[in-house]
């Protein structure tokens, strides 16, 4: 279980909790990738200053302009992406960006559940379809056959308030449209395992944890995990996984949560 | 686990496939329920000719105009059985109306993604909430506090395609869209065991079977399991819950089938 090694990562809703975290971890590595996307909604706005603070102290890192939900601007962050890359394509992708409506089953409307499934489900689908032919390059050009992160990989980032097992927090958190997107987002990363393993794409969905981030800690308590221990312990986990790992749902520590 | 005895029950999508099955198994039974309401999005229309037909011999069964994916019809479909059944309220929602696209991980739109998921999850969660007053109703005037479905309940007619666990019949029908709203009617079926229970309305998502109906052949393969077959077997399944079996997920042999 050493280091994550890629040439290069996309995280999507990079500009603030998990999504920043993570880009920051990148940079600060001590071999680190040459090339870290950040996709973010509004690249200019004030609430990507951090972002751009960080771009202008590391030239490795490339803000790139990102709305999940319109199929028109994915399809612009992987051309984009791909001039940057070229022939060696993309390691890593990671689909972090999402929403929360603080709904509950009887106050969920059509549109609060069309909106969560559209940024949170739909999303990473449209994404990973777009990215797929880069991943592809990355897993060719990488040795060996064996599936792994610093090879290629989807890292779909998931719930355990997404579990139907065991759905986290109901009574707390409710939020019925979240859990929803979430269970078929664990569906759609089982899928990608299964369809993208003969590419040799690993597919695996990460709980990070229940994180002090403005989503955690939008309903009123107080998250017990930081962000720094939640990015930490998920690269850790990424950098463990196999062959045997894809289409698992992990949380931050390596521990198999149910579906 | 003796017969399903309900005074009322609700069935959408029910002018063909499992939908009409279900409708004729409960107008055929040696004491019918007084009320069955069959939804059907054209109630005029060609499609649903053998509704009408069943219509003209049974006094009591009313169709119902219903399009799962308009909050206004639902609102209009629940009016409308408010009134036949009156201060009883409604026994039994069957949520059975269902659309599938024959897409795989490549081919999947926004469009299809959005459209599965609004029929197939949104619809569901939209009839519970505005069925729920009518099924509390149904709860309270019913003896006893068990939970069970000649009591109330709501009934999500899902698929073992929907299990994250072991999705099935990925080769021959990759279908993601159908299946990630089938794991977020999951999710959903759950989260309605956990809010429900204190109502008591007891939640089950049921898996028909692979039946031979216009959608279960519509991958091109024939299905194993007639309708006849697959409807005895779910109302035996129902009549057989109780309240350990809230948040569940059957088949229509009353084997749990894994999220």
């Amino acid at each position: 279980m050493g280091e994550l090694r890629v040439r290069s990562v996309l995280v999507t809703g990079a500009n603030r909790g998990i999504g920043l975290g993570l880009v920051q971890h990148f940079l600060g590595m001590p071999n680190p990738p040459e090339w870290v996307f950040a996709g973010c909604r509004d690249p200019k706005g004030q609430r990507a200053q951090e972002l751009q603070n960080l771009a202008s102290k590391h030239p490795n890192l490339v803000i790139v302009p990102l709305e999940v939900t319109d199929p028109a601007s994915i399809k612009a962050s992987a051309a984009k992406v791909g001039e940057k890359v070229g022939g060696s394509g993309l390691n890593l992708l990671i689909n972090n960006a999402a929403i929360a409506k603080l709904n509950s089953l009887d106050t969920e409307t059509l549109e609060t559940m069309t909106q969560t499934y559209t940024t949170n489900t739909i999303g990473p689908l449209l994404l990973s379809q777009a990215f797929l032919p880069l991943l592809k390059k990355a897993a060719q050009g990488s040795p060996g056959s064996a599936l792994s992160c610093s090879k290629a990989a989807i890292v779909n980032i998931s719930t355990s308030g997404g579990s139907i097992t065991s759905p986290y927090g109901w009574e707390l958190m409710p939020f019925l449209s979240y859990r929803c997107s979430k269970a078929a987002l664990n569906m759609l990363t089982k899928c990608q395992s299964l369809g993208y393993r003969e590419h040799g794409v690993l597919c695996v969905a990460l709980h990070p944890g229940w994180v002090q981030t403005d989503m955690g800690g939008s309903a009123g308590h107080t998250p017990p995990v930081t962000v720094e221990d939640s990015v930490r312990g998920m690269l850790k986990v990424l950098s463990s996984l196999s062959e045997k790992d894809t289409g698992t749902f992990l949380d931050w520590e390596g521990k198999v949560v149910p579906w």
